[in-house]
């Protein structure tokens, strides 16, 4: 028989302690944040009807990203991509019981059928932060502000991260308004603006130019314009007193008194997803070494109405973890990576082995965490292994320690060692 | 447009805080104990290559109950059915690099097609703990006390459960060296032991008989002798002193001595999976309304092996998170349900929201989780939201309050009421 390979599915990884201990360090982190603004955690399933993407997660990812297949019983169903529609579904379905605002979180892994790079997995995992029931500017202001935290609890300090913002209204305005682009155009100029910084400038005047159509081809130089705009006062006049524009001077001025700074308008900011209704935003790295987005949200009001019932309106954002990872590696933000065992006990003589699990249960008791070494091996042996695993403290049961009810305790990191009782140790642990 | 349903998918669950919070309580129950007895924690890909379960996991898993497609690479995936052979993928992977006795665990969701039923969804999660490298029953001894643990953790008391333990060392022997059976015959008969409570006596015998053939047609007698064994001393004399049964008997004193009680021999436990090779048991609910398997585990000395690695013994278990809840609900074992969020602003009046958001900022840095009504509703709608949400103290915030920094802060559970500062908030819930 062959043998079958060892490697993990394309693009997905496996998550050794190692990797999990950092991986669990980014969730707590998320939790612990959301938590603090009084959002309760849900779970979804990983499988969907294909029928809840098809209606507005946009074109690419339906058609192209998602893992869909037919189910034995005949259903169309996919691995989710992305939470929002799950959300939505679940808000819709309990629309009457919820209490509103209802704040809601979760960690969850998602797939899509990416060409693997760095930042970019197969299978991935996300927060995801909504809250539904507010249609004013206060809900906007909370979740942006959620972001700003995020980032900082994670030990990110003022300029090593932007959060740009914009107004998918602005943009509608934009398009319709003062380009004068048919909905087809104006769906091609969000997508082009959306690839803005992965083309250069004449390839992107080249696609503007064709989305635009001769008649129009002026108007290019009102979009390099926009593209210049650095802040609302750097706008075309014509931009410069909209409804939406009050908006965002609304959020602002919200987002200031919240304490978030670094956060900029960006009148290019698009966000792919066709189910922003409003405020856009994302977190954007400004480590010349990793340049780019790190997540995102913003504001969907159509989407739980599509579920049959009254539309609740929704703002919401889903970092991710490797996006977080990257982060947090640039900047020399990662953190220590030691076991959650407290101590390795190595057992000095077989004949010692039963005593040494009484005295790991007896620590156990007082929530100390304790491995036993239970393999007969020489003390080297033990000793290298609990090394290996990144056990600080190490606890030498031999018969001769049982008859005297004293124990060494060796510290790993300082090779000091210290002989106590079982009451001892268990009262060192606790402190 | 026709509205999406908002139903989860066909035997999919959707965990809603409530449901949330009492999974939360089943899993942190999990880590602890696991993580006392010094297992880390790992992770993997929900998509594994078919081949990993077509080699050992058996038949009807693989070809009724995986839900098994082709991605648009051409390769065939499965979305995991169970994690013991993604584990062991991972320690063939790592072989070099683990520290052994490698301990390690997992808390994870799996998907089987199945009819859905009470304790059986399609997506399940399931703690998975394992250790490698230890093919003494040392380490039998631990996976089955770490059982005993998880259940007394969850306040479980003597005689909510038993221990079922057999090994497959003896249903070889008695399959084909006590009854004749050849390899076909006696994996069909251990599949009619696993089915033997589903069906009545008459339809086993019957299903017996005809996997004997009329030749050996007495062995029936056989059968019937060792199903009512209730211990080793009432099995047929010559069942009574195999190498096998010598192996039972060592691990019933590594479990007496290990403090495990409730644990018998059982000697028509079989477990489903074919990767098994030594001691296979399983945790059974004695209550008489949910007279059933909680969840079980085994040694599978051979499964590491199939990878091209040089074969490391293993041994483990995996409790489901539904099979749980139904022990805990029918003991009367449920926890009490309550929201982690400590602290519900109600904003007296508009005017005080930026107040109230500064407010819960600074009690959020000293580590309080606090929920802020930003809706600008009457007080009564806003102090309903909070009781719905099951948070139990208000925090009330008008203008007059914060001319005087002091703060009705009032208990929902007992209506008590009183004016405190920042601060004093602060102290209380810090303590």
């Amino acid at each position: 028989m062959t043998s079958l390979s060892p490697q993990p599915y394309k693009g997905t990884r496996d998550y050794y302690p190692e990797q999990k201990r950092l991986q669990n360090y980014i969730f707590d982190t998320w939790k612990r944040v959301v938590e603090r603004f009084g959002y309760e955690e849900y779970g979804a399933p990983i499988l969907e009807n294909i029928e809840i993407y098809a209606a507005k997660s946009g074109q690419e990812l339906v058609n192209e990203q998602t893992y869909t297949f037919t189910d034995r019983g005949g259903r169309t169903v996919a691995i989710r991509p992305e939470m929002t529609p799950t959300i939505s579904r679940m808000v819709a379905a309990r629309r009457q019981e919820l209490a509103y605002p209802a704040r809601l979180y979760s960690i969850a892994n998602f797939m899509r059928y990416e060409r693997p790079q760095r930042g970019r997995e197969r299978e991935f995992w996300q927060l995801n932060v909504d809250m539904f029931g507010v249609d004013t500017l206060a809900a906007d202001v909370e979740i942006i502000s959620i972001a700003d935290a995020i980032l900082k609890e994670f030990g990110a300090k003022k300029g090593d991260y932007v959060l740009r913002i914009n107004n998918r209204k602005f943009v509608h305005y934009m398009m319709a308004e003062y380009l004068g682009l048919d909905a087809v155009a104006a769906h091609q100029m969000i997508k082009l603006f959306d690839r803005r910084n992965k083309i250069d400038q004449q390839a992107f005047e080249e696609q503007a130019l064709e989305i635009l159509g001769s008649e129009q081809a002026g108007d290019l130089e009102k979009i390099n314009q926009i593209i210049a705009a650095q802040s609302i006062e750097q706008l075309p006049e014509a931009l410069q007193h909209v409804s939406a524009i009050e908006e965002i001077k609304t959020l602002f001025d919200g987002l200031n008194k919240a304490g978030v700074d670094g956060a900029i308008f960006d009148a290019t900011l698009m966000r792919g997803l066709d189910y922003y209704t409003g405020t856009v935003f994302e977190a954007f790295d400004t480590h010349p070494d990793n340049n780019r987005s790190l997540f995102g949200g913003g504001r969907y009001d159509g989407l739980v109405g599509l579920f049959g019932a009254e539309p609740i309106s929704a703002v919401g954002m889903a970092p991710g973890n490797t996006m977080i990872e990257n982060f947090l590696e640039v900047h020399g933000l990662l953190p220590q990576n030691t076991s959650k065992t407290d101590v390795y006990v190595v057992v000095v003589s077989d004949e010692a082995l039963d005593d040494a699990r009484g005295i790991a249960a007896e620590l156990r008791s007082s929530g100390i965490n304790v491995e036993v070494d239970i393999t007969g091996r020489k003390l080297d042996k033990q000793i290298k292994t609990a090394v290996k695993k990144g056990i600080d403290y190490l606890l030498f049961v031999g018969p001769q320690d049982v008859a005297t009810g004293e124990y060494s305790l060796k510290r790993v990191e300082n090779e000091q060692e210290e002989k106590l009782t079982v009451e001892q140790i268990a009262e060192k642990f606790s402190t």
